[in-house]
């Protein structure tokens, strides 16, 4: 339960600048907190937008959706772990108390859910970082491009110990509601960037249509090239002119549109013709898949094992956490899909 | 087989204008068309917003919702329905050979949904109705605000001969997915006319709210009543502020808003902030609660005969046909929930 100095992790000293690698110190967990050592973490589009919209211009560890790590240290009170498990730590966590983690419905725990504006820990509204003296901040709950970190238990999901961390660390929202998984028969990809349609056949697209392409309306093409509108659309870009679209290609009498992920800006307004839902449409947000951090992903990282699940066709890039700005680069060409950062692999630094 | 004539129908010769009382000819019913005796029918506050947004400069027969009547003649390949018994005619019919008449979740039919601009019959594109020799169209394909009326066979539903036809005729969608139905322990009523507050108590409403009496929106008010928002919410004025204040009064996490009934103006825009979807809140249209004419609607007349869902308490007013200007003007002042028109009380005519 030591100071641990001289950890490597990437800081965010101006918001919108390129992170920095710096030597830091973290300090022990507290109540109800655990510190682990962080082994992969991956980046993805999602973390891009958060990091483009939310990171402040206060000094701050940037952190990711999802993360593999070992637990390094648990502080007075944590009862279901040990040091030496297994966990993934999630942005929006479970306190299993609230109305929120007790309803079925729900995963947006009151106590811990996300939170892109507090950079400190909720029981005495510190910091665990440091540098030479100076507060370092968190980010959204994990801040965990940083070889140790120190989160909350109720954000922190015990794992299988066999599963491989290299690769359940890229599990997220998209890939578990992602249309492959739900059995659509034909599954249409849109997307701006061609880049991008080779990879989404990972994900069963099978047909693809670049909206550049059609002086119309996407909805509008949608609705001819599917007969009056798609099923279900997913929505997974935060762009809100495409969130709209994306309700408004579904068909009428039984489509749903479901939203994932967040959305880029604070002052966009979803707006649609209201004749839209008199037409028996649905629209559905999701966050992180309606998954709840310690009761359901468990069980995804098993299905995983039952190879029920694929993780690898979406790992398309990896580096090691001194080239991480090279990984947000990737993700804002569009030019991958998921891109592990490994933690051990110092050498360059 | 004949030529009705001297049938008294209500007809709107000019948009907006009163209802006049007309001596009309109604023709026999084609392949796949009935004609219906009329004996009850009924007007609630859709039916006003119907008639005021989109009944056109011509001269219609006014409609309504759902209306009871006695099948009176059948056309040419009428199969499941023969003369003598007693059906629910419904604007918006059922094909059972189309896309949505065969999804489950679907009850807009291709054929037969709802058409505010089409006066005529499908199979040959001309009206039933005449008055010395000039044509007088249809409205909503049932304009039932007539003695006798003349419908496609996919818009008439078999119900049980048993079922009182002056009750059963109020049948329709607020109250199928009336809160009460759905056994919520907490009801709030939002109105803006305290008149309507004792009626809403028959729909199971045990508290009220009326948005004038607060200088903040509606919305977050109920969040305040509620610890943060409702579970559920049913619109069904059709006010695009009051859908929108439907949407955003639902808690996040789990909360669904219900817009039933039609929207109000084609020009309207529904508009959120997109972070309410991002929340896990659901919109959900729905129109006509859902139900299938012809599948669906003789289980509902069921439920009434046996004893599980009440009718009689939303019966507020009674009219003859040539009084059916003053259910309008109950309507439009809100001051009842449903008026029945009686077609064979003519006396005063
Ligand atoms: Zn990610
Ligand atoms: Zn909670
Ligand atoms: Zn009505
Ligand atoms: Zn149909």
């Amino acid at each position: 339960m030591c100071l641990l100095d001289s950890i490597v992790a990437a800081v965010a000293w101006e918001a919108g600048k390129p992170l920095v690698i710096e030597e830091v110190e973290v300090a022990p967990p507290h109540k109800v907190e655990v510190r682990l050592k962080i082994l992969f973490t991956s980046l993805c589009q999602t973390e891009v937008i958060f990091w483009e919209a939310r990171v402040g211009t206060n000094t701050i560890v940037s952190s990711h959706f999802l993360a593999m790590k070992l637990q390094e240290s648990i502080g007075e009170g944590v009862t279901d772990l040990q040091p030496g498990d297994h966990v993934l730590p999630v942005f929006t966590g479970e306190c299993k108390e609230c109305r929120h983690c007790k309803s079925e419905e729900s995963n947006m725990c009151e106590l811990l859910r996300i939170n892109t504006d507090r950079g400190v820990m909720l029981s005495d509204g510190k910091t665990r970082f440091y540098k030479n003296g100076q507060p370092i901040y968190h980010f959204l709950g994990t801040s965990n491009f940083s070889q140790y970190t120190v989160v909350h238990v109720g954000c922190v999901s015990k794992i299988n110990p066999a599963a491989p961390l290299d690769k359940v660390c890229v599990l997220r929202c998209r890939v578990s509601t992602g249309a492959r998984i739900s059995g659509a028969s034909r599954i249409i990809g849109v997307d701006l960037s061609p880049h991008r349609f080779n990879g989404s056949k990972k994900f069963g697209v099978n047909e693809f249509m670049n909206p550049k392409d059609y002086d119309k309306p996407v909805q509008e093409v949608i609705a001819e090239m599917t007969d009056g509108g798609a099923d279900r659309s997913l929505e997974s870009t935060g762009n809100i002119d495409a969130r709209i679209s994306a309700f408004e290609c579904v068909h009428d009498g039984w489509g749903v549109a479901v939203l994932v992920g967040v959305a880029r800006s604070k002052d966009d307004a979803f707006k649609t013709h209201p004749m839209d839902f008199l037409n028996e449409r649905t629209l559905k947000g999701t966050f992180f898949g309606n998954y709840k951090t310690r009761t359901d992903l468990p069980s995804v990282v098993e299905k995983y094992m039952n190879k029920e699940l694929e993780l690898e066709k979406f790992i398309t890039h990896h580096v090691s956490l001194p080239e991480i700005n090279k990984a947000f680069e990737y993700m804002l060409r569009r030019e991958g899909l998921r891109c592990i950062i490994h933690m051990e692999k110092l050498e360059n630094f």
